[in-house]
């Protein structure tokens, strides 16, 4: 057979694997192999080859390898743990973005001191580097092998009757497993246990909590370090920390889990993110909506939301009852803002309608899925939709993508996103997609040509779309790499009709618009959280909910500190005095590190002179000037909403 | 026995009644006399009286004496109906604030013909000027006379074991009535039918749907002309009807009555009015607040809302099982806001800390309750709680008032509104109230002192109290007079304990402070609707949602008509343009429909000139000036939020 690897081809005897030929590739490719992508699905090392193929060999550089190292690292731990606790029960380990983990039925809780001779004992199998193998068994044997795992039992159970039923060997240890694994455990050249936490079985509240050990791997400890130096790094950013610490916001046990309080900090960024997304998209030509947060079933079940999101919503009354009235928390604002549409005739001329809101919504997800202002149940979102001509549906969808552009730019976010073209997937239509798949094929080449147009680097995520249609997605990473969408533009060719939206064109005759559904900043709780992990609570000056702090030395400068005050706070500027009979360093000291812009030191001198001795955050410098040099110097940063000032 | 009447005392046989006094008194308070009031009790003018008494004679100026007539009206309206069509049965038919009802179950609903039908048959029987007489039967014999009406049988059955069970009769028809009622019918003067509604038994939807009949009646053909000119005045001016024809808000069915839908009109004065509030509460010392919509029902015991106002809430999840999350959208603010409080330890130098928040709330009312923007099931409301020490509960609840009397003001609705008092009631504390008597006491004489301070003119509304506390009401009635709170100021004594709320005090003790619960402005959706029935939809210049419509002669004119948008844009002038092919009488004709306080006429010689035609609303006349002086002029009004411009 002929095998096309690193960009030459070579000639192998059929049936070897991908092994054999890293070996003839020489020292280097052997020993960094991982597994092999060959025609394109990533498999073992060890798994024969037949005909000619294309292999590439992956390695800790790329994700695919690490997954597949990491995976056969949590076989690993799973072996440690019932080496030291033979009667732990083996749920599921699967491999994540940051590492892996490894779920298991115990009786207690996991201990720090076990958790250390868990770490110790991996070590010592991994320092066997016993070979892996795979095998497969029929369903009985299978059972039989698993008879005392009874989650592994129910998960063979719950595999098609025809599915290939395969399991992972390595010396001591076998686990049911699809694979792909490494060929042998010494390739985990680096790991660390990072942490304990309950996880329900199948992530639901209603089975039983198992302890769930969070762990990971690297292919080098280089690259082991370099990784904690960056979580060191990123637990300093946290906003889940950070901004509990700077009293941005807090959460209450009894309010519930994914549902911030935010405190005057939070609430005063949010307050001005929200005031200025509104303003710029009035400059936009948006009209400004305020639509109900709840609704009967009725406007679901015309919607779709009832057959398609039920599950993802919070229901007020019997769902089943249909005698009684029944409500639902509004998961997105577009029935909603449609009824501003439909509340006359429209003609033509009244297309682009642009219809924006600052928009509550609620999502009825796990306690568990909750973070900090990132996954939360209640949400606001600058959320609108365009109702438009055919005609009008490219240059609108660009002008959408500016403002998102403009926007994130502003707040700083715009150079960490990547854009994802997320689309439905062909093979699994059933229910969860409205529409033919003509009419997906059409939208998402509108889409796709849009896109290519505007020369856009995009990834394509499959089955990722909205129910009605394809998504422009602005994906954002948080500080632990968590990746999630902060930004979406949606274009829906189907949905108008439902709700009998028309328009009389020039022709005279009625058509359907098409619509565009999208945001510009999205979610406000998730770009705040962002924001304070981007700058480390050190948030630019326009936006600072405190701008400057004046601060007395002695109290013989009160009345120039209240004057200065009233002077600032005129001009609009969010200030406020700190006259406590404490020592200039200590006050100095506390607006630093709750990370105040401008810290504005009044003493005996200033005070006489009219003056005021002007520190900006990260400087130990101080410069001395008038208030009205100072207000122009701020006035001019606020202006021009720059991140560093 | 000796009676007091008019200031004088004048001697009667013991047992005489109020009509052998009237006739004692003369012609004229003999005719005008409608009912009694009998050392304190409205009671009917034919009722013996024993021993000495206060009496004092109602006519139709008294809201008592009228009430009355009204509820006599009722009888003969359910006489009339009977006499038409005997297979109606009755239901009950009180007096309302504006007339009167009565409830009928009828096979088909009743058509305009038989209305007019029941209003000759009612003038028919009035003219006979029938007695009314009341007489007492024991529950069996009663039960027998009402045997052929289910409904009275129903409310037989209901009235406690050692209830008198009182009829009134006038010639040919008996009906159960607790009265009082009028001597006779003649003193019904003028009367009319005024709508038709279907309506449920006892209000609930599970019950059937009756048939009910609006009428209004008053002792005099003058009084009765000058209500329906009123009554056709106020049609004019209903933000029901208005507010939907200027598209500032509509409903939707399959949403749900008491949502209302803002419209691009609606939404933006409702903009301006919340970040004018907001803005004005922060140049007052007030934190901004954001808190989640919903709580686990636990905060809600922890609140005393799950005792004493659970049937008032929209429950997510079954109340009664306790092994499932279960949530409830909130109806106040007051436990989510106080959390920011608890966010740390607070000092005596913290306070007062003083709360706001743009709040929204949600509130389980009956379908049949919801009215326009005035009675809905979701609201935005100028939440606040300041968090004090008892030494600065005055000074507080001053400035709160001052500041409600502010912005009540600016809007232009202070001059009608009322104040009351709203006490709890003594005698029904059971369940209703939280604490003690003697905290009742307390917080009421704390209240009383302050507003007797304050010089304030109020009434007292008993049994209209929070059940933490007493309240000072701003009221204000719609222009159909149905009155309702706009602002509310309450003090608090009684609940921060609840919540483990405390401050540490100058002396190192940690004490529980007070609480004023306030709004500044009230809730958004009912100012606006007082405010679109106030100006008839001819809102003030600075919260008018289009400031400025400029329309073009010809398309001439039509560079100049984008350049001068573009220069009150840029000013923040909300500014339309009118470019169309139509004549420019036709343009002006539809601006002054849709109350656009500025039009602004754009010709050749303006367009050459640079100047622009200015008329303001109201007027006919146009003044000719440059884009300057205009911008000046009203840049002036806007910053004054003049009424009158």
């Amino acid at each position: 057979m002929i095998i096309k690897v690193n960009g030459q081809e070579m000639q192998f005897q059929d049936g070897m694997n991908a092994l054999d030929i890293a070996a003839a590739l020489g020292d280097e490719v052997r020993k960094s192999a991982l597994a092999a992508r060959v025609n394109g699905t990533v498999q073992d090392l060890a798994m024969p080859i037949s005909g000619d193929a294309e292999v590439e060999f992956l390695t800790g550089k790329d994700a695919d390898g690490l997954r597949v190292l990491r995976h056969t690292a949590s076989h690993v731990l799973a072996q440690a743990v019932k080496n030291l606790r033979p009667e732990a029960k083996l749920a599921i380990g699967p491999a994540i973005d940051t590492g892996f983990y490894y779920d298991f039925d115990v009786d207690e809780p996991f201990t720090a001191e076990f958790l250390a001779k868990v770490e110790k004992e991996m070590k010592h199998i991994i320092g066997k580097n016993s070979r892996v193998e795979r095998f497969e068994l029929p369903r009985a044997e299978a059972l039989e092998l698993m008879k005392d795992e009874p989650y592994k039992v129910e998960l063979i159970n719950d595999l098609p009757q025809d599915a290939a039923i395969s399991f992972y060997r390595q010396e001591g240890f076998t686990d049911l497993c699809a694979g792909p694994h490494l060929p042998s455990l010494g390739k985990i050249k680096a790991f660390k246990i990072t942490s304990v936490a309950g996880a329900y079985w199948r992530g639901s509240e209603k089975n039983k909590m198992l302890q769930r050990i969070y762990a990971t791997a690297f292919a080098s400890k280089e690259e082991l370090e370099e990784y904690l130096k960056r979580q060191e790094e990123a637990l300093k950013r946290d906003h889940n920390k950070l901004g509990r610490e700077l009293e941005y916001f807090t959460t209450v046990d009894y309010i519930g889990q994914g549902l911030p309080i935010m405190l005057p900090k939070g609430a005063r960024v949010i307050q001005l993110l929200q005031r200025w997304v509104e303003d710029t998209e009035q400059k936009r030509g948006y009209l400004l909506t305020k639509t109900p947060y709840f609704a009967k079933r009725d406007l679901y079940k015309i919607s779709g939301h009832w057959d398609h999101y039920r599950d993802g919503m919070f229901i007020m009354g019997d769902p089943d009852d249909e005698t009684k009235e029944c409500f639902a928390l509004r998961p997105m604002t577009c029935p909603f803002q449609y009824q501003v549409y439909l509340n006359r005739m429209r003609s033509y001329r009244d297309l682009p309608m642009r219809l924006g809101e600052t928009s509550t919504l609620f999502r009825n997800e796990d306690s568990g899925e909750m973070h900090g202002l990132i996954r939360v149940r209640q949400f606001t979102i600058s959320e609108g939709h365009l109702v438009l001509r055919p005609d009008q549906l490219e240059e609108e969808f660009r002008e959408c993508l500016a403002l998102a552009k403009e926007m994130l730019g502003t707040v700083g976010l715009l150079e960490d996103c990547t854009f994802r073209f997320s689309q439905w997937d062909p093979a699994n239509p059933k229910n969860k997609y409205e529409g033919t798949k003509e009419q997906w094929e059409e939208a998402q080449a509108v889409m796709g040509r849009i896109l290519d147009n505007l020369g856009l680097e995009y990834t394509i995520g499959i089955d990722e779309a909205a129910f009605y249609g394809p998504k422009l997605d602005i994906q954002y990473k948080n500080v632990f790499g968590k990746e999630d969408t902060l930004v979406t533009i949606q274009i829906d060719m189907l949905l108008a009709q439902r709700y009998g939206m028309e328009y009389v064109d020039s022709d005279g005759q009625k058509k359907t618009p098409y619509i565009i559904h999208r945001t510009s900043l999205g979610c406000y709780e998730r770009t705040l959280a962002y924001m304070i992990e981007k700058y480390a609570g050190a948030m630019p000056l326009w936006i600072a909910p405190e701008q400057a702090r004046i601060m007395t030395i002695t109290d013989r400068a009160d009345d120039a500190a209240y004057a200065l005050k009233d002077k600032l706070e005129k001009a609009g500027i969010r200030v406020e005095v700190d006259l406590r009979n404490e020592k200039i360093g200590f006050k100095l000291r506390e607006a630093r590190t709750e990370k105040i812009p401008y810290l504005l030191v009044l003493g005996d001198k200033e005070a006489e002179a009219g003056t005021v001795a002007v520190t900006k955050r990260g400087s130990q410098e101080s410069v001395v000037m008038s208030a009205d040099e100072l207000l122009a110097q701020m006035d001019r940063e606020i202006a021009g909403k720059v991140r560093d000032f």
